[in-house]
């Protein structure tokens, strides 16, 4: 999976094919969800995240996902985006176990709760994917 | 570089030529500076962290590095080992633009303050190592 | 809506007072939660935050909402206040939109996650006081 | 309750009984959710709280429940682990009114949000007790 | 003060602006500090969080300092940010009162630690303010 | 050290007592910086926290710094206010290995740094007492 992006492209068209290939249908949700409330930040959540950040060139999808999976789970404060990001992690190419290698490690920097709450992220949106046959 | 144990190393061994590797000589000042009031804690602290979650094998040391400036970018409360971390990601093979492409995109999860914070320390390890010619 | 309190008043009277007018029923049904386990923290939480802070006379209640909403959402470690404090918010004079408009901008200071989880928040009490006919 | 441990008890041993005297049936729960997915963060958080930590003779067990119940409440990202810890504070010789002090204190250093929460925890940890006749 | 865009300005223009007129010569030398590191990221600190957010009208610039004051103090991880927007509210309406009654009220969200520090922010800005006769 | 307060002394009253019992010298640092910019903040500062929370019989002074301690040392957020409560844990009966112990348990709750960071302040408050030579 590689970030590409023409000049020609609006950072609109860029975060919406930024969005879909990471996140998929979890993003879309989020999108849907602001349509009624917050149109205007649907629009900048695809600009500025995925328009700008995560098509920039200099660090891999995969690269990406690790640092969103790891600060989300230290933070401890955002558990829909923390199982948004174990789904995009998979998406982008980590594997299973490389994404409880990162929340494990958590607990040397946030603590074993903070490492805790993350894995049982982890298999809930392990065991989703499973029910769905992915 | 490659993490390797032979099991006949001790865990505490294996700390300490993780925390070698990894963090160099800022991770030895660590350990001392623990010397005079907690010393068993720098036997933890090169134990656990080091003996046991960065020896692990199913995560690169690179990839780590990653998930843990990511991590102490986002939470802003760990400045000091903030900095000792991003030289950590130089020592195994992050590139500056990598490093900075991480605490960039903080800014999406933290918000813009922890990213700025985070772009501060990566100026001052940069800067300090131009100053020992590294 | 204005602040006025006579010296006469004790700090809970005033307290409880400002309460009603603030948060309404949903502040009531925290001090009844108090009831059984922790009588004196009810007490306390009409003294301080209401009968001294919320009864100071040198910033609006709209404007401290505003405070209020703001920090609770930032922080994101406490929905069921920032819940309270969206409906509080509207009880003193912040329409849907300002409050909405706040609850975007912490995107800039707490990041993208913090911000969802406040728009989130706000739907539901909007949804709630559509059914409650408000 | 003293912490005892002979030299001759591995640091897993030294865990399983920590956790046997501390959290009880809720620590096994814990463990138990681990085993599908990182059994080795099982045994990590046997050896490392518990078997090193908890363990240690200077502070008994009773002074650190005040503070980790005291952490997690401040720090309200983890929920689940204040539960258990409040129920690990009974076990360990706390009472129900020195708990509810702890938690109330919080709303000094960490708001009173966190400490309606922290107290709302406890109410959910005493009833559930009650209910098994404990 | 008001917010005002065309929109044949492009969203750099328009934050330049904002910038200019919210946070004045602090905000430059955040801008500045970017120069050697990550000149993109000043590009996107002007062009989301002022040519995006301060820029939109339904919420006056005063309301929004308020908002970001409060967000920053009760994160409490910030220093440099909040005492740059404890001046850009001054900049803006608020006065030395307000802003002290909006950190004061920050100690029942946040806990008292987080409203003194912001006190100490707040005391840093007035002091310098007086030192250069604004 | 025992907390005991006549109905007769007023809150102000009974909280200037316990802030020189609990906090001495630094305590009073504290209150005079806020003087000159938010003198009503320094007495509700003596009021809720020393004259109605620290002054509750059912919890000792000893068990409320060990709660402060560590929930400030977890948070991470608030380094002056950890150095005077570590200071007041000396000044109530713990013992440096006591609160260094108090610390050290917080690598589990809250992650590494922020131990060492509090270990970090405890060093530098161990030492200012030394030069004191108290």
């Amino acid at each position: 999976m590689t970030q590409t992006h023409t000049t020609s492209q609006t950072r609109l068209e860029r975060g919406k094919a930024a969005l879909a290939a990471i996140d998929g249908e979890a993003g879309e949700n989020v999108i849907a969800s602001l349509a009624g409330i917050a149109p205007d930040f649907a629009t900048y959540l695809l600009e500025f995240p995925f328009g700008d950040i995560y098509s920039r060139p200099d660090l891999s999808l995969r690269d990406r996902e690790i640092a969103t999976i790891a600060a989300l789970c230290a933070m401890g404060t955002a558990r829909p985006q923390l199982e948004v990001h174990i789904a995009a992690g998979l998406n982008v190419g980590l594997t299973r176990v490389e994404i409880t290698e990162i929340l494990m490690q958590m607990s040397v920097y946030a603590g074993f709760p903070a490492a805790l709450n993350g894995i049982a992220a982890a298999k809930t949106v392990f065991a989703r994917r499973e029910d769905q046959g992915i």
